[in-house]
């Protein structure tokens, strides 16, 4: 008889379910909208509704645990979302403990992008490895980081923040208060923002005639623009590039981990990205070791977060 | 009856050794030369005879192991020195094995780095952290990570080296290959030879007559030259402490350590470094949650090698 655990990755527009097996195997998943009006009563009872349509369409198999991944802050010891700015009310709930309660089942809290990583470490692209960090490029650079097998929480829950490591000292501006973090420069978002910003400074580019035409750009704007020969384009696209290359430099100096592995939606350009961000790694990395750390891409998308949520229940009823 | 490990600290110029008791006592240290032109055999009889004296030196007491910190690379995990540059003839050496047969008491080898940042974790400023970091700012910058309670070696023993984390990109090149590595902004030999190279370089600076005088300079001319009201010493020195900073921001974003403890020459000036460090970290520091990290000075001077050597053998022997 197979045994699970139920993953659910908590976001403000929607609630992802899905499901892992004792031996890793992943069940499908689905979604429900997070119903955020209805405030932390509404959104864990919209939890629980989720979890126990897992549950039930598997009569009779045995659900060992449940795991949330949810964004921060977090107490992640205690299971309590500290704060969550997407759904009002959300404050200091001990969200476990309530789960826990309406499931009958115990409940591990984790922090989303750390339990997406977990999820990549143990079923995706990291399997086998040691150590891995997950960089997720998208409307910022999410990150997590595991050694050794263990999630890096840090001792203020508020580790693996790799989007805010500075790599242009007094460089862009961050929302964090921050000059100069990875995620002004190499996130799809941000990179969006600055051509738009250059392009609005009166800076020549074909970018600007797409602006005009669609009232904003998106990274893919950016990338079939530099494909294309746009200048403003290349140097976004190969400072968005090079500064996440300093990035993974400095995680190899301080973490040394087996791999890097890339997600989120400008990682789905493949070598349009891989192929520079190699270039700069290799010429920014040291001479006294070939490069050990190896850069690729996520293999689970999407499903990251759940699987890793459910991976994290295992983990915490093992 | 007293339960001890020795700790031994292997260097180029001198060997030196301490002891650790089981509640985390230490006894008192001495050196010996390393004989170099010996080669390993000598070099590991050496270390033997060292250890035998504080052996023999508490007749009746029981020793329970003996730690080596030793410059890399290392394999750690086989006890095994794969080369020091100091030592001619010192590669792929299982010193562990070799000092073990001679003393008849397990040995455990770590990077001395590492070593020290264990000492001061478990017995200097660290004491009652569960994370910390250790940056020994010398002829380079060391460094040694501990997370939750162990130290962190990386997949392929090469983490933990933030002394070449890139804070400039393109910046100063350093002798690793990278260019705007830490070390060389922020290390005490660094900051000397660039405020050498500046004055040489035809800039004007109170220091220049100290050069001609002296014939090079060090960095407590650079220290007295920016009391003194020089602007050059005042640029490298703020530079130092700024790249400083900047690293100890990353530390954070990556690590959350509950301290980033401060060691070697440049950490002896005391204020003179802490204020302007402090300064620079927050005016650098995000603004999403005030700075949770500590920065300290550390405690046990040049003991924190052998005590932490010490310290490994008792983890190891645990």
């Amino acid at each position: 008889m197979a045994r699970w655990c139920v993953g659910i990755d908590l976001g403000g527009t929607f609630v992802k379910f899905g499901l892992l097996s004792e031996d890793r195997q992943a069940g499908p998943t689905f979604q429900l909208p997070t119903l955020v009006d209805a405030r932390p009563g509404g959104v864990i009872a919209r939890m629980a509704e989720g979890a126990r349509q897992l549950i039930e369409g598997r009569g009779g198999e045995e659900f060992v645990a449940v795991g949330v991944g949810a964004p921060g802050p977090l107490n992640i010891a205690e299971g309590v979302v500290v704060a969550m700015p997407n759904i009002p009310g959300m404050e200091n709930v001990p969200l476990a403990a309530r789960l826990s309660e309406a499931l009958g089942l115990p409940v591990f809290l984790e922090n989303d992008a750390n339990a997406a990583a977990y999820g990549e470490f143990l079923c995706g692209s990291g399997a086998g490895c040691r150590s891995m960090v997950l960089l997720t490029l998208g409307t910022g650079v999410g990150s997590g980081i595991i050694i050794d097998g263990q999630i890096l929480h840090g001792s203020h829950d508020i580790g693996a923040e790799i989007g805010h490591m500075i790599v242009i000292p007094d460089g862009e501006p961050c929302a964090c208060g921050q000059r100069g973090c990875l995620e002004r420069y190499s996130s799809a978002t941000y990179m969006a923002q600055r051509a738009t910003r250059m392009v609005r400074q009166g800076r020549a580019s074909r970018l600007k005639a797409v602006l005009e035409r669609k009232g904003s750009l998106d990274s893919l704007d950016v990338e079939q623009a530099r494909k294309a020969g746009d200048g403003l384009a290349a140097e976004v696209w190969d400072d968005a590039a090079r500064c996440l290359a300093v990035a993974c430099v400095n995680i190899c100096r301080v973490l040394d981990c087996d791999q890097i592995v890339l997600a989120g939606g400008l990682a789905k350009v493949g070598d349009e990205l891989m192929v520079p961000l190699m270039a700069h790694f290799r010429r920014l990395h040291w001479s006294l070791t070939a490069p050990r750390t190896k850069i690729v891409f996520a293999s689970l998308g999407n499903d990251a977060g759940v699987i890793g949520a459910a991976a994290v229940a295992w983990r915490g009823s093992g």
